[in-house]
């Protein structure tokens, strides 16, 4: 079927790619000529403007935002007044729920479907599918779906589950790797969820390394000072692991397979050290969503949040805070700061 | 090869089946007589003590040890006595990783040698291999390959991850599932860390899984008192989530596709509010003993230390605590403690 | 001055009894016309109902609300028609800052000024003095100063920092125990950080006494069992500690006297095992609203997060996550939960 | 009564200095012979090697060792050859109880009777007086009670807790500022638990502190991009908190008052931006002990345990753990790290 995708980033462009090699026609816009000029070579209908843009799709039109989501809903207000009854408007960026609330509310009264799509599945999604999360009526829903079981994985990419009863699979596409979640913003709350998971499953990880990376710490010189806690078993701390080759084999049969660890493996490989990275952790608003969802909600998070936090922390953006607590310990012990190793 | 194996519990019972499909000839020993008589009825070759079990074994011998971390230095204790310069102990259960620093070094003084492994995989390794991490001598090591091979899920079960360089490949043994970490307690302690991780991973879905749960908080209702947050907007948690499609949609596609999500997905399959269990989890070991190496390292791990105490929690660990924290608001705010809803 | 309260809690009630002592004039107004009947008794001049409460004051009117922030909107909607140029409403209970910006602008459109005045002291107030913390604009703040120079415990209940400098002390009113934070919603945002952090307090000791309670567990049987970490070293825990006697002293010349610590010691003496308690804890939105902001700031609050999910687990709300732990150890490890104790 | 003291450090002479002012008569020793004539200045009793020291001292001898915890075994090993059967041995600095237990265990088969100290009042305890907690033999302790009562605050420096029973009274000296705790070890394991829940409180304020200098943020500029959460309501964070003044006013009548509260406002009216501080904070032992005296008694300390993960983080220890998240996120998502701001 069409599909018009507005936002033409790598998500976008790599959406659109797949949806072209699955049949579908594809018209596109970005605010870079160049983004347009890019898939138009690949075989996409391009459009110089918004207006051209809704020009070319047929109604009722199906319209898919893939931008960040600070700008979504200024391309909204642009792009409603050309649409009609009928209409649908898909935002498939990284939306806050409440936004998706608030926009299918207000777009029903103009005639215009909204749907929210969660989309997992990063830059591999052109080769490996996109995992999608959707919310909104059950039938634009269904009426859409020849576009998400082209852009999600599909059926056997994985096995069901050996207890999905025949009636469950009978009622969800969740084995072709699309799901419709429940009403407006069901879809970008599971996404958020899902995030908040991944930065859970991040930080175990990451945790986990830094333990085998410091298991050497025996072998290197320590002073004894009244500062410092002796390390009172420097020969249980003599180890130099491999950390590439550790993460390799804990990709087979091990409880902790997935597909994070497959790539943190690979970079690895690529650089046991990871050289080029400075470890300022960025974080991209569906993890904070998470925890706020959570403290709304009354639901214990102490992973999720742990993870959070670390990642503000990997910014300094403890600084602060950690001078407080070298001034108290100035304060009542009369300790001085230990200078930098 | 041949290999004895003592401890037939279902780890011990599985990796002999495993061993004799592999083509390997096992003598067993357990204590209780009808979980020898069982592999007996397989094809392993039973003892009724482990005087008869040392027996039947040619030298130099290759003992694998299978059982409870608890008693394993007291079956060590008995069975060394009978053993010969030259002969190897390998103990492939839970052991803290200093127990296998003190035995390596004991044991060599009688001209034993010990190799630790860690083993994951669960009950799925008789069908699925076992991730095998493994310390101690390279030598003895190597001599024992086979049968790390057989139990290992071998070649061909991962692909080798894309930045791997063929030199390192030609020097470990990771892509069959199986490899020698470092001297004596290097493989608990991978495996320890292993565990460690698992605590995180684990925590991270059921935490996020509580969240779509309690996505509805806000159709239920609640009473406005001074004691109580009022959720302020209870329009954005209205949703019943589907939980065993929303895990098996995850499967496909996702960031956070791993086997304990298969797992995962599989139980709210058979049965979405997990009725049968009660929310007391344990934990065996490992969990602890990575905390406290990373602790020992200096190595922060929020995350995975907030997975072990939320178990201490789900037991009722902190009962005492919590009823301080209703001691202390009872003194200072008057506040009473909420009946039990 | 003359002061007009409204919600004759025990707050409000302390207050008004605090405010007459101090000389001070106060008109009282509850629903409940038995409330009003027992500050009347004391000196307050009562009313029947809102109106007849307004027309008691003299203009400009200040108005002090003391009420659950679920019911602040709705009264403050009642009694605004009621109000003139000029007047004042202070808030003086637990209202979220969001709400006191929203409040300070639309008001001042009528041209009645709003005050929000977070409050520390709880039912020790009375004797001890409320900790005042004020936003809004600063002549109507300076207007109240006498009255909230008679809440705030006064000058010489603790000695001023010694590095203070008298610039700093000529500018401002904090050593009598009060303080003009800054405009609209500042009071509450430093009373919700003072919470947010008093979390973070409570648990401190409730987490340290529980260890001290729990330093007996050497002394206990325990079964050696797979599914259980062994405590490897009993001889370490076998201490009985009499946590009263021990908060007690720490009352005395410790780095961690404190109010919190007075009260702690005091329940202990009550009664050293907290019978009464169930252990499940309220938290009433300024701990949730301190993370909200500090997520939203980027801030890391590992330690108060901690605090809060602690306060939901100890409601039992980490349930299902837990379930879904066991599930998944039911379904890698066929671990059985362990029956509870 | 006589006492020896070996350790002049800070919080030897300290104690020594104390000691003399409450008529006690104290002899000293120090490797560093300045740290001996500063005392001797002052009244004490001066040695030059340990020897002389234990010969100045009368049967049966009390020394007193103030030493940093990593060579505290050195100088008892050296000490105890020269002492005699009923001599006592005081261990005041930060021991792990753990090798109080041994030495009180051994030293008694010499006849040398061993005390743990836990001392708590850092450089503020000459003047304040030093909270002890005690461990040892009940006869040993109470004959050294003239120490302890005179390095202790003593009666009158707090109220007793209301609650607290005459009984209770008559049977401890909590009120004086010393107790005995238990057996070896208790007084330095109760020290432990002391700092533990320090550790937890430093991190409240500091990360509460942190939350009102960073209220501002709303008025900062931001970039809207992808890979940043965009801050969706900047007009909540547009305060300039004056942080001296705010802790000054808690100081007064709050419900987190305490003495850390205390040092925290100084250290601010000092510096408000704390400049000297870089933020790298120091732990010193017992923080790590704690935590891994909950993990073995399987009491969850998610808040205690965040405080001490916080204070390693502050020192960069989570370096690769964050390189290998911004690993990760290039990875799955193409995400580059954000340059240093």
């Amino acid at each position: 079927m069409q599909l018009g995708m507005v936002g033409l980033g790598r998500m976008g462009n790599y959406m659109v790619q797949r949806l072209m090699r699955g049949g579908h026609e594809c018209v596109v816009y970005d605010a870079r000529p160049e983004s347009v000029a890019e898939l138009v070579g690949l075989g996409a209908d391009g459009s110089g403007s918004l207006e051209e843009f809704v020009s070319k799709l047929a109604r009722p039109r199906a319209v898919w935002l893939m931008l960040p989501a600070a700008i979504t809903d200024k391309v909204i207000a642009s792009i409603v007044p050309l649409l009609h009854d009928g209409d649908i408007l898909i935002d498939g960026g990284n939306s806050y729920y409440h936004d998706d609330i608030r926009r299918g509310a207000e777009l029903i009264t103009k005639g215009i479907h909204y749907v929210d799509v969660g989309t997992s599945g990063g830059v591999f999604g052109l080769e490996r599918g996109y995992c999608l999360m959707i919310g909104g009526e059950k039938g634009i829903v269904q009426h859409l779906s020849p576009i998400f079981a082209t852009l999600a994985p599909g059926n056997g990419t994985a096995e069901a589950s050996p207890n999905r009863t025949p009636e469950a699979a009978a009622l969800s596409t969740a084995e072709q790797g699309f799901l419709h979640c429940g009403p407006h913003g069901a879809g970008h709350f599971v996404k958020m969820v899902h995030n908040g998971i991944e930065y859970g499953l991040m930080a175990a990880y990451a945790e986990g390394l830094n333990i085998l990376k410091h298991a050497n710490v025996g072998a290197l010189t320590h002073e004894a000072d009244a500062e410092t806690a002796p390390l009172s078993h420097p020969e249980y701390y003599q180890y130099d692991f491999n950390l590439p080759e550790i993460s390799e084999v804990w990709r087979r049969g091990s409880v902790i397979t997935s597909w994070l660890l497959d790539l943190t493996a690979d970079a690895l490989h690529k650089d046991p050290v990871l050289t080029q990275y400075a470890g300022r952790v960025s974080d991209s608003g569906e993890g904070r969503w998470t925890i706020m969802a959570a403290i709304d909600e009354s639901v214990p998070t102490p992973v999720l949040s742990a993870a959070l936090h670390g990642r503000f922390s990997s910014r300094d953006q403890d600084e602060f805070a950690n001078k407080v607590l070298s001034a108290m310990r100035a304060g009542f012990g009369g300790h001085a700061e230990k200078p930098h190793k």
